[in-house]
């Protein structure tokens, strides 16, 4: 089987909102790779963690016991790649990029995973930030890291997940600055969106997570505070790969951090009903 | 060890709205038994399944995929008969009274688990409807089944849960009659109550979940309906018990229905923050 890191690789154009989610995992799949903020926008994306069915009661109970860091959206019986959120899709060609980890090391980032694909694994597809930003940017919520053309800060906080079986790590939080006059409204909007992290777990003090320089962050990039803005920090979906990090399974297969997987499902469905 | 039900059995009395949950816990631990609605009032009722570990992911697994019906509040440990939600209790006596399951068929209904537990049991808290009653009566919804001094009717309806493993079983839905001029009240207060079933899966005709007559619930009492009322169904924790009499696994044990677990949480930390 030909490993795709041999195929042409190009990066999302410019028309990639317009995309349906089946569009966009069909050039995926042809090798297309690269962020995927504002892909087929308003449909709604997914972190991927696919371990060995024997670590699958313990991730899924991971995710149970953290559900602000790891809500998840669909879990696959072992061994399928398909999931109930996209039909036709093909868990392990469609996303852009993955990363493929072997005792808790990062071995490589292919653009298909079927090369490294087992029968035993059992995915998790978790709610993504991407989706509440809309949410935040209709209430009037500036997106300043979109504002500044970056990816939105991440940080690993001094703040430790619940431990389940053998996974355990820190919490990893995104931090968007938000005008104080729009702090009420940010706080709501993402309430109301529990499956896709929820409100904030901090607002505020960049230390009381333990994070030293908000213009360093452990991924994506820094980004400028407004005069004014306050820090906002909301559980993040990189949170399964630090536990891998530092709980070193076997194995496991993620997608690339800002390389997610674009389900059929719309943003608006995870919003609950009824309370507008 | 003695079998409580050996030991002498009260019914709950009148001042027990006012107990901490933990002297609810004791209560039942020395033997008290009866159904817990009112009781500790404030604080979040649960239901119980404990299934053996072998099970534990199926059960998981269906929770996740059915959250509605199967809201999980904690997990325990294989074999530890603590929870987080309750400091110092032991979920193997301190429910007023449990049912034993064995192949899916009911083979006892004591006021004291010890002798049936097993090493390689993991315990679920679901979350319960009781939850969500007082944020509707403090929004004007009235409570019928209360106004009457009946249990909620309950019924198990056409709809199958997405099955999880071993595991399958129909929805059971508990009705409240709702006034037209409340019902967007009822929606919205137990749509911001994700973690207790949240909104209703269905409004209006029973017909359309299978359901023949709503004078014949196949769980608690019949309740009258006010002129207008409209019949709102919530999904029920009841759930996981019809799917283990539809999936007969080899053994489980659960609260006896509306005879809940005490948690130390109140009720208020389960509704979303930030949107009043």
């Amino acid at each position: 089987m030909n490993r795709t890191e041999d195929r042409p690789v190009t990066t999302v154009d410019a028309h990639a909102h317009a995309w349906s989610p089946h569009t966009a995992r069909a050039r995926f799949r042809d090798g297309l790779a690269g962020p995927t903020a504002g892909v087929a926008a308003g449909h709604t994306q997914a972190n991927l963690i696919a371990v060995p069915a024997d670590w699958a009661y313990d991730m899924l109970l991971f995710c149970q016991r953290n559900p602000k860091p790891c809500p998840v959206l669909d879990v696959t019986d072992a061994g399928s790649p398909t999931t109930v959120l996209a039909e036709g899709a093909d868990l392990r060609t469609d996303l852009p990029r993955y990363r493929v980890w072997q005792d808790g090391e990062l071995v490589d980032e292919p653009t298909d995973a079927r090369a490294y694909w087992r029968e035993d694994l059992v995915s998790f597809l978790l709610g993504c930030s991407f989706t509440f930003e809309w949410a935040l940017a209709r209430a009037g919520v500036p997106i300043r890291h979109v504002e500044q053309g970056r990816n939105v800060p991440m940080y690993v906080t001094s703040r430790a997940c619940r431990e389940a079986g053998r996974l355990r790590g820190p919490m990893v939080v995104s931090m968007r600055p938000v005008p104080p006059e729009r702090l009420g409204a940010a706080i709501r909007e993402s309430s109301l969106l529990p499956a896709v992290h929820g409100g904030p777990v901090h607002c505020g003090d960049p230390a009381a997570l333990g994070i030293e320089d908000l213009g360093r962050p452990d991924f994506g990039d820094p980004v400028t505070l407004a005069d004014g803005d306050i820090p906002v920090f909301w559980a993040c979906g990189v949170t399964p790969q630090a536990a891998v990090m530092a709980s070193r399974p076997p194995f496991a297969i993620t997608h690339a951090p800002g390389q997610m997987f674009l389900t059929d499902a719309r943003d608006e469905q995870y919003r609950l009903v009824g309370v507008d």
